[in-house]
């Protein structure tokens, strides 16, 4: 049963849960400090395909079926896919997923699509629409470079703000917690947009804390959970200047994460050694981390409650020509351990 | 509660309904069959903005709030905006919608994308996980015609299999049926994806046949429902050539839908006297045809039963240049009279 508590809070009784998830990634990632958690890492970032866009929508099938086959499920068992991407029209998810012949849910929340695509999934599954769902996001360096700023060959010189966007794809297969102990979806909270006025396409991280910051006080809010009840509040993905200021903006509503909070885009990459500036982005980027990392602990019991933020920044490069500032969304999934 | 019936099809017994619902359009569909159906007509299709983008974000935030005012419903009262448009990362639905405050679902459906909220936002209520959620989307010739294919200016020819895009916006409010007698949800029926190997980006309507003729077969089959057991099989938008294609290819699964079939591509304008070639398309043209002329007759019992069945054109015109073909999605929707 769904319930609603508070405003904005939806808990999930029975506890969906993923039965399977895998994560695949590029090269850089696969040199970062998860590599040994990913399923697959991909040296050739083109995947012998002709562009970059094939190339990301192979990755996100193979991230289905993967995900798929680790929880023995066939794609005809699926009732729907949910997935989005970066790329204009969701370029990504629709050429990686047609050949599954699935109902196919397509969902757009920029950087924040994997928890947008879990939470949903999750509902689906808990309110008996479902009985399986996958949820899949991904991107590409290549991709979205060449989309949202400066074709590659170009040179452009990045600012320390901004993030480097992952060659990643991430996959969970939601099903009825009654089969088994995988990671469970307790609760979803899903986010309004935040406008901080931001207009700089190369501070993402500021345009989104605003976000991040009131999803996870209305969350708490409405559960009256403390942010030490959770071993891990995870956002995904605000790199270095986003969780520095989304702190902030916590602080001032009495929220301190302290030693619980982390940021995919800061454990995807090494900042020292990787030149990625202020750290990770892109829906790959959570979703990859949340699918590999993060459901491992949780599967093992090695964590018992994770809060995953995840967060987009809403924006195109028309918006921005226009001169239209950045709004910011977040939705929070509530992951937790079988054990 | 929501009970799965065959292998695609959701039925919702407590029948969700539409308490409000509106719809704006520009000035070409103000001159169109349906004018007097439509809540308000834009003389200046730019809504004295400064960009067309700006003019499609201002007419769904005003379907929005007419659709609610005629619910007598306040944004703070809903738990859900689902929307999505055609342009880039969902350009119309972010501005349009950011100043609402309410919990966003960003969507990504191509012209199939009223349907989808449609679907999506009854299943929400049916489920118990919102009391109120409100469902909309926009098209706009001029912000279309310059993303997917040339700049206005350029005055570049269009064949006769092309469609025109609709310069409208839809939106319904949807409560729990037990506030009023207004147009109900009685179930749905999300796509797979179709392709039907169609490559000319001017003949969306080929692309879009094979997959509503898929969604139109799974529901009749899992519901055991005949076309003649509504007063309207209603596809949008599919215009003259997709519509003749479609009924062809039920043709040969022995279906046949005969006077009850109609698409709203076809409905909104007069190919004989408005220039449209093939018939109408756009998120906005379903929505608005959906949103006014449909659910009016459904409220006063003109119509008992119509099974709505939003098709999108799933490409973008990068896909289009890298010689990918373009899959089709339908979604079914059944919408019912309360009386």
């Amino acid at each position: 049963m769904i319930t609603r508590t508070g405003r904005y809070t939806l808990l999930f009784d029975q506890h969906p849960m993923a039965a399977g998830f895998a994560a695949v990634v590029g090269k850089k990632e696969g040199e970062g400090p998860l590599a040994r958690q990913f399923d697959k890492i991909f040296e050739d970032t083109k995947l012998g395909q002709e562009t970059w866009e094939k190339a990301e929508s192979a990755m996100q099938e193979q991230a289905v079926h993967l995900a798929l086959d680790k929880a023995s499920i066939s794609p005809q068992q699926v009732d729907y896919v949910l997935a989005g991407d970066l790329i204009n029209q969701c370029t990504s998810s629709i050429f990686g997923l047609r050949s599954l012949d699935i109902p196919f849910l397509g969902l757009f929340g920029a950087c924040s699509t994997m928890a947008l695509s879990l939470g949903l999934a999750g509902l689906l599954v808990e309110s008996g629409a479902a009985g399986t769902c996958a949820a899949v996001t991904s991107s590409h360096f290549c991709t979205a470079e060449r989309q949202f700023r400066f074709p590659l060959e170009y040179g452009g010189q990045r600012p320390p703000t901004s993030q480097w966007t992952a060659t990643a794809s991430g996959c969970a297969v939601i099903t009825p917690s009654t089969n088994g102990g995988g990671p469970q979806i307790a609760g979803v909270t899903f986010g309004r947009m935040v406008d901080m006025g931001i207009k700089d396409a190369n501070n993402m991280g500021a345009a989104m804390a605003g976000a991040a910051s009131a999803t996870i006080v209305d969350f708490l809010n409405d559960t009256g959970k403390k942010p030490e009840d959770f071993d891990m509040i995870l956002t995904g993905d605000l790199g270095q200047v986003g969780s520095d200021l989304m702190q902030q903006l916590l602080s001032r509503e009495n929220v301190e994460l302290g030693t619980h909070y982390a940021d995919c885009g800061l454990l995807i990459y090494d900042r020292q050694t990787q030149d990625v500036h202020a750290g990770g982005s892109g829906c790959g980027c959570s979703a990859a981390v949340v699918c590999s990392y993060i459901m491992n602990l949780l599967k093992t019991g090695g964590m018992k409650n994770v809060l995953f933020v995840g967060t987009g920044a809403l924006m195109s490069p028309m918006t921005v020509q226009q001169g239209e500032s950045i709004p910011g969304i977040a939705h929070a999934v509530w992951l937790k351990s079988a054990y």
